[in-house]
């Protein structure tokens, strides 16, 4: 076949066929490139531009070549150019020359721009509803779980006892912001293309506003170059789903820490484990790991965005077709992994008393010393000092904060000298810590509600 | 010095000392670090936590300190920590006791995400007056040489004329989304981490959103854990950032094209190119080649980031103190180039007539004939079909469309064989694109309007 | 199907299953796998581990398989964990009990290991022969075209007349260099893993060399954790691609800017064009458009196999499944790239007069006048001065060097006094430069003898 | 001062020099560029280009500069142009007229490039010194406490018995690859440059061997426009950085792992340790978290040069500037990341009695049970499931393997009917795996005696 080349002499190089397609990515383009051609044929006849006859004929032949598609009548091949190329062919097919008339006051360039906006709409709408169902899961498990002592940590070593549910709602508040760059996205994606044509608009008296409308677009892009040659609003898409990654990345970090015989702390259960080929006993946290693996290769993707545009004059350029590779791929991957995500945190259980006693004394208690002391007048940098002397006695001892009896406390400064059992209590010392946001239970609830609000869901701590 | 060493039997090594240093970015950080402590003690004294009078000291100290690093007699070095530390031995030594009380109730963790925060919520604040800027000079051109005649290029390969003015608001309504998105940034920089000390609050009666207030943040993050380890507004920054680098790269292409031999479509100015050491003739568009490299190093930070947050478990961990080199750089590059990118704009001369000649038969006005038939009941595939025909007849011949005489036009259609002479006039074609969004001078006014109107500035065509 | 599960209560979960799935990238491995087994089967009966018996019904039962494969009758599915398991679960479906023994001292660690390497051994074979297939194209072009008269650009500016041979040989060099990069990975990758089990070696009294010998790997990696938890070659390789696709991309760039209106140099064949939807004219040097766009796919492979292997512990971490997906990629995308690339430069035809009337006179002369005063005793920095201002005038006359008469010429410094025609003649200028590897024909075709004899193929300038 | 702008009517802009400027990483090179000039005078006059006497003159001006730089009188700064420039202003102002005949027949392109690869090749060696002292380290402390029994892990679980030197030996191998790749780094950097001038070489006769030669370069770049243009052996020197940080990241992860009170298996010495500001407790394993983030930045470096050059045309380009500053920062940081971490693995303590007991009936055992079936004619796959059984049972019942008696084992599989302590004691579970590279001392010890001769060391299992 030699479509758009009557200027050409020979055919192209089946080499050159085979090199240029993106065929196996176009095909999740498809249905909304018939979308996008419906409203496109809607609009030229309600403008006069085509007949309303041609019309009909053109929607009612997409139409038909959308149910080919769905029955797996209809694949478009790798020698029809592309798959918009191949559409319009059997839209011809199937109705004559009308279908010539399709592509009238368009170009592949805004056509093509069209139907991956129109695609990456839906995804990223598909994405916001897993992360509102992961929130919702959360917040759950907060309710059930979030009561559980540890250990919160910095520089992986133990800081202060917190509750889990402090702890998980970092992730949670983090998510939320995730949401707002994945909606911000979604926003700067909703805008039409269509009726840019090549670059500089067509001189057919079209309607841009009336054909975005019918897409359900909430704008258009008011500058046909840019609506052609533009990527940053993929750029933008991908972007927001690294952020995402890298926090889920961070969960996965610790689920996979927490579920292994040093922590103990979580057990994944058997459905989302794996076994070893060899090791008949393991039980390993592949999701989390998985989660965490890809999370690079959205990052590759991003960097791919990046690379690709780079130096490009304008306005489009052959080398713009990569992108949809890794934009669905980035799209695709973020969103499965906050699916497996809430799989993992909704079916995992919590050993809720791991770290009771070994919190009953630990170093991560010396804190409460410092604290105790700045409230009795002794500066902070001094009852700092005062603490760490407190540890390193103890540590040299070779035990933990349980060898101070309150004659050797008293020692270390007066203000020490009472009794410290509940000074030195883990749950006192979460408990204590009542700021804004800070570990204490009340503030756990008090957060709980305000993030549930903002998702929209009901508070799991509901009265 | 054995600053929070209590607990340590002996001192740390000078390579650790070294290693571990982050001086020369922390550098930038310090006035922004002597506002949050003196709004933290503030706060402090308001809650009684510490007294008025030793609030009084610490803040009178910090604001000498300041007074001291402006003068340059203060300086902090490596064997001192890091500057909080180094700003804190100062104070003391400067006042005594009270200074060993402005460390309660905060951590170095919430104390430098305090400090990095306002530092950001600077930058970003002049990075979109220099985006202001740029814009502002971009449509000053536009009104100045915006009506002139130049080939679109899709592919590198001319495709239909148009005015200049079209394609430099294809770059300005780009620039703007980047405003956007810079602006996101800001707002989600702009809210206080003070207070939620190493990750769990604190047991002191602190009111963080006070501190957050008289620092000017515009709210408070609201879990602890969250507020010290999440680096999200940073990658989200850096992103902003990368994606406007792309444009801006988009830009120098074109600029360092269009200033060759070949194109000689713009002069740039004197002082604003650069000589050879070796070839006398030489004048260099070296302006709009480093803002081209120097968005591979802002693409550099973003990988750098992500890369660096990946997988780490919650909370603080050292491995962030590497966020600060990726992220001041990145910003700080990026205002730099859009301040360069104004100048180059600003300053170059456009050869008006450059194209004008050249685009007299140029076969990039073939989409005329293919939408000139369309327009005339030819199937527009098919007028595609015979434009191109056309193309490659008198390509063969070694000529272009002035070749076409109305006989051998009317040859290849009927419809084709009135006089071409308009249809085939550049400015004409241009002209006719009044789509919306299209090339025609009058769509040029109306986005200019619009554009004025969202960046705030008066249309560059006011009546 | 419940594999390696005895120690699981129950099943894995579905989107488990799908989660964890690497079906589409594994498939390339089959056949790899396959050889892998049968010598690891062949090594255990020569060991006595298995009984002769036994190993030649496995061996038969796999090749059986392979031909299966082959014929489209055999295919893993997500519901056998992996394709390894689906091959033993075959194997044993068609031998019985030996194919349970199979596994007996390996691990899928060691055993995908195994299939990597072998895989990437041939798909890096692969990329070295099509590499020289490039050089040999390039090579022939040069006793062809080589012989052509061009500006040499730096900073995209003219900067001196070259021959294009020496402009092509730039390409030659750099692509000498990085098929050297890529017989260092394939070195690196062609040592065998097998044996190496889970990351601790076996109790079984294996032959790992004599498994090494069969697989005709030319090595045995030392230490078995290291076997099985190492990526090192994988990045090596995908690095090494990324290098070469930053070449490629170079000449793509350049065979964009050449093809285009403006510089009209070369003349891409139109089986390797491609034309545009709505602009019948166009012939899109698309070929080169994608090596340029798939570069930075490459690099974002890279990125993704660095960030993926940042911070994992040893040993094996289900995370590194992610690397094949990248690697894959990355290595045939570069060897695509290649291809196409040895058939755009085989096929082009270039304008042999294009630059000879534009170089008359050329401001890319004034070197010559530089050199030509040093070698009168100028202090070359003066020389320069001296050129630079007589381009500066003839600029200001809105000339070129062509309006300087003998007598103006002298007026700027004597030694310039005489006929200037031959100094300023641009074959000449591109001749006299005979340095080592300067642009004179003579250095030319001794480059290409060299360069013919490192790759292998005679030089296409024997006499 | 105008310097090289005979050709341009005015002065460059204060803004484009401070744009323009590399000044701060520049300085790095200007020792070995004095090196290069001294090189170049000294063949050009050997080439009777330039008069002995002048050689002689500019080779004592520029090692007096070369003192001046030594000493902090001499120092360049921005409004000269670049540190080139300066040089040979002040040789000029030292020398007088001689000194402008120093630039003949190369340049700045030529000169920078000889520079900056006189830095790599220093810089490169600096590593490799370094590596080599990392392995010697680590060769010693697997000689001190490599057998100190641990887990071995796959996903962070455990999986069998080793002895610590097993999992340190796969480091060192990995490190030595490492090394290999940067030896071939510095030898694709260890080419010379020098006199290909601005892309085409020079009429003037100069003897190009003979500089490089003079600056022991162990041979000459053939072509003159790939030696400009070229940055592949810049990536390559990046790369090989990159894939040696992921295994310190590798290295620094499990140090982190480690040193925390859930494995709590070695202790960082108090020197190599940081306190926290607020925690008195604190010992930050910092030295190990900030190689683990310094990796990321090496990541991002290399992603900057690649996205750098991708697509420049040849020959060279000013964005190429902007190699230096990700070069130097991912060399230096890389080989101070090797001192690091030999200071930790130096000076940390293992606890070697730490997974004695742990190890104890641990499920780690599983494997031996299958090995031990295996051995005893159950095909492995059989073996494994009742293995895997086992586990499970003794799971259920809330223990480990100890709850195996004899009695019951024998339930599971008659050849377990016996004393089975020997089979599960770890000890001998570990020194059972004596396959090639298997993790039994005595495949230890021959290890770091092919290693030891490797790196040129001796042996630290010397009899």
């Amino acid at each position: 076949m030699s479509i758009l080349r009557g200027r050409f002499a020979g055919a192209p190089h089946a080499l050159m066929q085979r090199f240029a397609s993106s065929l196996d990515v176009d095909l999740a383009l498809l249905s909304f490139d018939l979308d996008g051609s419906i409203a496109h044929a809607q609009m030229l006849a309600e403008c006069a531009i085509i007949s309303s006859e041609d019309a009909a004929l053109i929607v009612a032949g997409l139409r038909e070549i959308a149910q080919e598609w769905r029955d797996g009548t209809f694949m478009p091949t790798d020698d029809q150019e592309d798959i918009h190329m191949a559409i319009e062919a059997r839209l011809t097919e199937k109705i004559g020359e009308p279908g010539k008339k399709l592509h009238t006051a368009r170009s592949r360039n805004d056509q093509v721009a069209t139907a991956v906006r129109l695609w990456l709409k839906a995804a990223l709408g598909d994405l916001l509803d897993e992360l509102r169902q992961l929130h919702a899961a959360l917040l759950q498990r907060i309710s059930e779980v979030g009561r559980t002592l540890m250990p919160g940590y910095t520089h992986s070593q133990r800081g202060q006892p917190i509750w889990l549910g402090h702890h998980l709602l970092a992730h949670a508040w983090a998510l939320e912001r995730d949401a707002q760059r994945v909606r911000a996205a979604l926003n700067r994606t909703d805008l039409s293309p269509l009726g840019a044509c090549a670059m500089a608009g067509t001189p057919h008296p079209i309607n841009r506003q009336r054909a975005a409308e019918l897409l359900a677009f909430s704008g258009v892009l008011d500058n046909a170059m840019d609506a052609v040659s533009t990527r940053d609003y993929q750029i933008e898409a991908i972007s927001a789903c690294a952020i995402l990654m890298t926090q889920l990345s961070r969960m996965s970090e610790e689920l996979v820490l927490w579920s292994g015989a040093e922590f103990r702390f979580v057990r994944l259960p058997d459905h989302l484990t794996s076994g070893s080929s060899i090791m008949p006993q393991k039980r390993n946290p592949d999701g989390a790991e998985l989660i965490r693996g890809k999370s690079a290769s959205v990052f590759g993707d991003l960097q791919t965005l990046l690379s690709l545009v780079k130096g490009l004059p304008l306005a489009y350029n052959r080398d713009l077709q990569e992108d949809r590779r890794a934009l669905m791929h980035a799209v695709e991957t973020t969103t499965q992994c906050v699916l497996m995500m809430r799989h993992l945190w909704r079916d995992l259980s919590v050993d809720r008393e791991r770290f009771v006693l070994d919190l009953d004394g630990d170093f991560s208690l010396a804190t409460e010393i410092a604290d105790h002391l700045a409230k009795n007048a002794v500066p902070f940098r001094e009852a700092h000092e005062i603490a760490g002397r407190i540890v390193r006695w103890c540590d040299e001892q070779g035990g933990n904060l349980k060898l101070l009896t309150p004659a050797r406390a008293a020692e270390f400064h007066p203000a020490l000298g009472g009794d410290l059992s509940r000074l030195l209590d883990p749950e006192q010392a979460a408990e204590r810590r009542t700021s804004f946001g800070g570990t204490a239970w009340s503030e756990i609830e008090r957060q709980v509600s305000v993030l549930a609000d903002k998702i929209g869901i009901s508070s799991t701590f509901s009265a």
